[in-house]
């Protein structure tokens, strides 16, 4: 938990974002905190479903797994989040801390009947229905990291569009009953549409502007250019993984010759040398793609650093977002929101290169893609 | 000017919307503040087009415009505003207060070179180039008027979707030359396509939930047929004029016996029998005003209150707002914002009746206007 | 309680702020929603003294009450409280509103099992034990009318100082048994008393600038000798006080020539000739109503507005608010701050005076008054 | 410059207000933006004292000077502060750095006339009368430091008190010429004064609240005993010192096995054993001084970390902030400020020890403090 400190909520964000100083530990407890208001707004319309009170398992539980749910976070956040050893990834991470000594005695002492086991389960999805209701609160389209990341980072980076109207999503979720599956998720009612539009154009903003910001991806590149060098990966042991924070990969990284580490240290990264429209087409992307080994031949590999930034808007579509409309009937969230339906989803490419092939990738890559459209 | 201080901002909003109660003195308060800080912002960037100085005689001018720019208001604003005598509207009623001796001899005595025919030249649009670019921070698509009435009506109604980044489209506010009509009007550079966005965004969200709410529609319909009633109608003599207010209007009200004024009194409204969806179609429009006549014939005239809403989220094609590019070059508003595209014109209809027909009127016309779709 | 709606939460604040245009109405919706709040903060401390849940008979009786306190409120709020015919006072008509059977009935069919007595008892300061704790959510040191007026009112008056921590005050208050009388009081615990601090400083703040401003006085004074002039008083019988408002007497203002009520309705009301500092002694208030009779003598009583603000910051000592420190222990809050025991009691004198007489009354008052000093 | 961005603003409290993870960077950033404001507002009023402009010369130094005034600040800012070699100190470290090579070049390519030397004597205190009040915005009693941290660390700590109104605050201010000694100063107009208290209060508050947190002072003190214990001290030599920030201390507290390291990094720090009051006097200062011998005779001075907390809430009679009062009078501010006059100095001591001889350092603390009172 504590190592979370250490780790930047939004990797090397701060170095373009002054504010965006937070860490994932400040993330957690503000997950934490939202896990108990969204199960306690959930109970309040549940008829029963979810028992009340402050120290209710389930709210004990809930609570558990979103402080816990990102400890298995590599450092730099989502920076170089595949860099893992042995082809684990960050959920079987956090799987392999939870079953840490020192946590599971944690649990015997203060967690009053819960053990790190039921955490895990929740955190895979739960198992009745009710824990497939409770696990939902932790991840899915309506859930708390979502919640929280959006309005802390754009209250840390300064910018007003990442935030929406909580204490109003807060008061219209419900659980709904999808009548088609028979299983629980979380909705909201008709008066709660312009609230959850509100919060995914936050998402949605917050993704083009901030998270897939130019700068910031071009100091992700280099660190997973340095890492490659260096043979370096993210411990699959977790005593070791815990060792690794920012704070020892900056300190690393300072001490290393490597462009790429001046690149992040001296902030004297590669420019961009092209990037493409915010929304390609599945053909436009395979198309760019295509282009690409055509241009490592030309320039050499390590000269070409590409950002392929892709993210769906939302998923209410397979989520299966319910509102429930005043006369009680019930209408999938992306039917009843206009802009919903509209948002595209974001895919992007950048090439970044050294100064001096600046010029001459840029005019290859925008000979070559211009084409296209011929 | 202080006879708004008794003219609701929204009209009867304060019935539904129990902070709503502002008037629109404090709005053209705003408005005036703003078009200073609109000035600033222009001059800043204007390479000496406006000249700099909060007394410049070009500052003046465009606060004075939009102090006065509501003075012709008939009470309770928006709700009966063509109820005018003479055919006349609420722009000629500014106009003719504008030339009252008092507004007159107030400017001779504090307007420092400023006359009360700068200001009406002002407001119907402006003279030269220049005074046309002015004319835009009181009227126009990035006017004083939305940004103040947007920000103030969302604080007073208590709704947090009509806020936007008020600081950051100052900041990216600045004067554009179009390159085709060489008229100068008010654009922004790139950085604020998404304060802008927001700001578009915000009036759609106010329009569909506040200014067009159910029930103050219903109240505005009964406030149109007491006034008809009484042969009543807003004074086209100013000085008559002045003595309308809302103070006046709800006296009458209170001791009028009419069920239309007990009606707003009482807070007891026809109910809605009907309502269409938000975004019919030109031609569903016809449709529906075509069943009209049949249901007048039916239930009487008097027992059919029809709310008509309709608005466009913005002008942006017509008033050719443009976006600076990084790079200099210009791309009209609408092309620059996937959101703005997609907002489609507001327009609904709404039919209130008397408790007893309710039942009756709701299904005579869900059964016509539902077989039109088979 | 919809008469509510057209009584300023603030007299005549709104021609001197203009964004204090709110009314009675939105305060006691205020109250009522923070009475909630208080008591599930008390509940969720006291240890089984108050039954838990949203729709406990404890909790709707507090909400009940906070709606409903202020039924018995004059038009214009404070501003000529004094004037009940029959000599009874605003609490006594509270009573009789109480009383009537409208509200009796209302209370039968929605109250479920609520009865007007029991709010009648709670507002005169309840009965057992439980009940004085609740009586004090509504009217004590520690109120939902403190609580709500401040942050209301400063919000509306756009100024910052009005405004507390509400958040951490709720946190921090608890119910207290105090160890000499056996009664059950609100407090704080340790961590609050910076927020309880905040509140009484911020009180102190708009009882100097807003509630006792030079200007609000002036027209509070005009009101009170129109009315007078007229004969006026507010109804004993509860029928006939629903019948006035401000409405009902901004009508009458209009169309009275009394030069009182001109100095309302054309806001040109007496200047201030004479005001002595915040502070006064009791002697130098003694003092000051010595030299009245003479000054009356001189310049007429008709031409001698005299303004009389008084107020306590807080009565902390004789309410005997507690604080509970982080062992155990209490000690009475003006005890642990250091700024509640040095602030003193508001006590300001004004006289406004017709403007011929302005400079006589000036010099007369400042002669004598200063010369008490030699 | 960009070193700052690895200091924390607040050295350890991160650890205990989790939100406290900004750097001095954001704070500089910040002070430098206010620098803008503040001589805005001053100029505004100065009747041609100050040149107008955004690119004035004065406006772009007083800037500078703002930006750069923490460059020489050690590790974990404030917490070991003293620690330089060669007996220098921070403002000391401040001209060294100022006047390295690539901080002259800096200036030289973009300073616009601007050199290093110039604000080496801003920050000195100016030369003539101009440049002596242009210091102020710096460094003062109304200084852009005091306003950016309070508003700063109060933010991302999570606490309301800090908070002041910083818009009414500039509103108010203006330079005014101190009568006897003829020297500008900032001062405020009797509108402001309310403001200005509000800000002594915020930092008054933030003092004992947050800086001189009991746990943040724990923490503190194992650092100085951990820096002594290594022999450590913060480099006189710019380029070696620029090397030296929370990230390359921390490493190495990381690596070490001492137990002040531990304290810090595992958070298992000393507890406190005894605390006084937050106002001794200057003879309880004494006489606490006094026991501290015997203490560490009887216990070990490695056992006893004393923690010697004192601050003045204000220095207004000193720096001899003036208000000017609306007939244009003027008055001291500790004269025109009930509240400033009654603020007393902090003063408080805290002994912390390994937590075996927690009880009997207590009693042998507090049975000797005690006595002194008998």
């Amino acid at each position: 938990m504590q190592r979370l400190r250490f780790i930047h909520q939004l990797g090397f964000a701060f170095l373009v974002f002054p504010g965006a100083e937070h860490s994932r530990f400040s993330h957690v407890l503000g997950a934490m905190h939202l896990a108990g208001r969204v199960y306690d707004a959930l109970c309040a319309k549940g008829n029963g479903l979810l028992p009340s009170g402050a120290s209710s398992r389930e709210r004990r539980l809930v609570r558990a797994a979103a402080l816990l749910h990102d400890i298995g976070h590599a450092p730099f956040s989502h920076s170089a989040e595949e860099l893992f050893a042995g082809g684990i990834d960050h959920e079987e991470m956090t799987r392999r801390l939870l079953a840490l000594p020192d946590i599971e005695e944690a649990f015997e002492r203060w967690g009053e009947g819960l053990a790190t086991a039921d955490v895990a389960r929740l955190l895979a999805g739960g198992g009745d229905p009710k824990e497939r209701l409770l696990a939902q609160i932790v991840s899915g389209e309506l859930d708390v990291d979502k919640m929280d990341y959006l309005l802390r980072d754009s209250l840390f980076c300064g910018v007003r569009y990442g935030s929406f109207d909580l204490d109003r999503l807060l008061d219209t979720m419900l659980p709904i009953e999808n009548p088609e599956t028979g299983a629980w998720g979380i909705g909201v009612d008709e008066g709660g549409v312009h609230a959850l539009e509100a919060l995914v154009m936050a998402r949605y903003y917050m993704f083009t502007q901030v998270y897939f910001n130019v700068t910031g991806k071009a100091l992700e590149l280099h660190l997973n250019q340095w890492l490659g060098e260096q043979g370096m990966s993210w411990a699959a042991e977790p005593e070791a993984f815990l060792e690794q924070d920012d704070v020892s990969i900056w300190s690393a990284m300072r001490r290393s010759p490597s462009v790429h580490a001046r690149a992040i240290v001296q902030r004297d990264h590669f420019p961009v040398a092209f990037e493409t429209r915010e929304h390609l087409t599945r053909e436009e992307q395979e198309r760019f793609e295509a282009l690409l080994p055509g241009m490592v031949q030309s320039f050499g590999a390590g000269n070409l650093l590409v950002s392929r930034s892709a993210k769906d808007p939302h998923r209410m579509r397979s989520s299966r977002v319910l509102v429930q409309r005043y006369d009680g009937s019930l209408e999938p969230m992306e039917e009843a929101s206009h802009f919903i339906r509209h948002l595209t989803r974001i895919r992007r490419y950048r090439v970044y290169t050294p100064p001096p092939l600046r010029d001459a990738v840029a005019a290859a890559l925008r000979e070559q893609w211009d084409s296209g459209f011929r």
